[in-house]
């Protein structure tokens, strides 16, 4: 991660703020219109909700990831710091914290702009979801998360992580029981909207514990699996082109 | 922009009016046929609209993208000129105007052809739309969908643009409770079909309100994050091509 | 095309009349299941077909590209060879018949194999489709059809053909009437299974001249919008490569 | 497949081990979701079942298949030794053994692993499914299996394999009647959940023996259309690159 490569700090932040904010927004929001629009069958409802959230995830990782990395997620951030400590790539651990900040401030913006556009009032969730089932299924989800992502950084097909991150919390809102969160920034922004994709604020705290555990998982996954420290590990999701490269 | 690669203007248009009609026949054909078949569950009609709207989108990209930019679509014009300016690449004003002519013109057409596919009568629709919800929702629409294109087109990663379209308007469907026309020429087109994608008259100029104050945000969004100008900025959605390139 | 890319005459044949009969094989064999699974909404059993033929079709055309071209459609050879016909390139007059023969014997035994795979009965089909909508469906969806092959293959992408190819049926099934034919061959094939994919016979022909119309005003669009001709004018579909040739 | 490039068979068979339990962990569990969440159509069931397959199993070949090559199949082990074996390449017959246990021991651990994220008792299927049209269906969708996976690894286009197995995959479960097992590993662990994607243990043993008929005809299709050797016949799914290379 060469200084002219990588943006500033600020650039990053913005990027990130508006790229969790515009994710939770397709989550909430296609949740809410998929809850008006196909009142009788719940699975419908959810598919609908996967559909958009695997096509909008992928997006907005294009859009983002030359600007900062596209992580949208703490859980990411900080596998980026700890795999890429050794080498000297990655963020550095206040880095992550200020991407933090602006993940959980864009997930909740996120929240309130899906609100705003279906005219759904400003509440706090009521769903309680933390039931040891779906614990379980937030490890096992962040975990697949950490080591996808970081299995194509360390393997030098970063470029390919746009469709393959949507396409697996596509299958993940369907294989694991809790829907796969996986990510504490969109665990808090999914307690402000009551409403199909949201989430009861009691729940959020067990939620965020187990993908911190699916962190440490994926990452002894990846590091199992692609034990060599490719040059390539700080270009997570996608690589911080140069303005002038071409794809 | 050399003269060499650009084709001939009327070339363009006649691909601009031609993609523009195709991209109508889709959305409102689909929509015809989703009603038809699925009378139980608007949702489901959505979904299947949303779903030909996004294969059919990215295909019509890139059958037309080498003409003409495949732009389909008067905001993508005019975000074009205004990036492109300073460079003195994008296209000209009054190529912007009969960009818009020839995409307005199809758009009327492609509405015109699906309801001739469908034998459904020649009416205006009578479906109202335009709430303040949907208009903050084709703010949000137009601006990501402004800030998606110029995003690719400034690192070089405008053959990616066609997929990343039609996914992106496939989210738009269904996290914006307006389903995202955002573009003035389609919101027009889609007057002329009283059928499950047609919009009343009356509200189709907030809607192309709304959708002009998603393109400056869209491309303050786009000069926030990318500021370097790149020389690849005429290459809108895909590269125009010499002859003999090979993607 | 040189004689030491392309694979020798019948190989390519077996190509054809595999390629054919596996494409006939998914839109019959998933026409079946979704009529038996989902008895309740049309418009529910033409997502699952036209879903499971976007990705049947885009493999098919990967599987076979590289023998044949994966024609899989007696209009598409014939454009090869008029499109074709100026520079040398494209296959001959006696090759499209060939390559129809095998293609129409392919799709028949692709529906007996599909009824065969759900124990459905041997019979023709009883449903009638041509309708004056619904062949002004065949023409303009057999043009695009044509149109999007050729401006492919003449702009050096042909190896987006498999994925542009069944994205473009998928949206066809859908803003079409007819739900996209399109294909002499596939038309003949469809006779044999008297279910939800099946087409009576007195409907056929009907059919086939309009898609034949669909055929040269393809080709029409395609000149006029790509006039230069291309030295990759034979690499209908996919390239021809030479073994040792990497993607 | 040099030394320096495969990296040590204990690694590879925690990747076939991991990859096959993800895989069936994603086929059990999305389908225990959708048959918990769509109870009023079976084919709703399938068709949330099918695209969550499509996804996850595209992202599970990218994430495990510079490790292993991301079999997860003891059919594609076999073939791979079967048609690598005249040029050296491929796995040898112990290999395949040891690929094969970890594959079996995967698919049983991700079915107890879907079991447990959903609560569900654990418990052996009781879904008989071994019929004639079923048995027939899955040496079809073996035989193709095969043929779409050596024809990408003959013509050096390993790296689509992860998008073209899934999309396949995805048609297959719609056009065969039996929802395309075509895994003798996946089979097995389908036994060992109760609930939609099960099977019971008296039918597995005809799947298998269709799987391995159709073993032989996908080889046999596979070398009948690309009879020539290639250099990268070891490269099954996706190449096995070395740590420095870029896709």
């Amino acid at each position: 991660m060469t200084d002219i490569e990588t943006p500033p700090l600020p650039r990053r932040l913005l990027a990130e703020f508006l790229g969790t904010a515009l994710l939770v927004a397709v989550v909430v929001g296609s949740g809410i219109a998929a809850a008006q629009l196909s009142p009788q069958d719940v699975g419908l409802q959810l598919l609908e909700n996967s559909t958009a959230t695997v096509l909008g995830l992928a997006v907005l990782i294009l859009m983002f990831g030359p600007v900062s990395g596209a992580h949208f997620n703490p859980v990411v951030s900080l596998a980026d710091w700890f795999i890429g400590r050794r080498a000297g790539t990655g963020l550095s651990l206040s880095e992550v914290a200020a991407y933090a900040v602006a993940q959980v401030v864009g997930a909740i913006t996120g929240a309130v702009l899906a609100n705003a556009m279906f005219g759904a009032s400003m509440a706090l969730s009521t769903k309680e979801r933390a039931t040891g089932p779906h614990l379980l299924a937030e490890v096992v989800a962040t975990s697949v998360l950490v080591a996808l992502i970081f299995a194509l950084a360390r393997t030098g097909r970063g470029a390919m992580a746009a469709p393959a991150v949507g396409a697996y919390i596509g299958a993940a809102y369907w294989f694991t029981s809790s829907t796969s969160f996986a990510n504490p920034a969109v665990t808090v922004g999914r307690i402000f909207s009551d409403t199909f994709a949201g989430i009861a604020p009691s729940s959020a705290p067990g939620f965020v514990v187990a993908q911190l555990v699916g962190l440490v998982v994926g990452v002894a996954i990846t590091l199992a699996l692609y034990p060599d420290a490719a040059s390539s590990a700080d270009d997570v999701v996608v690589p911080h082109p140069a303005p002038s490269n071409s794809a």
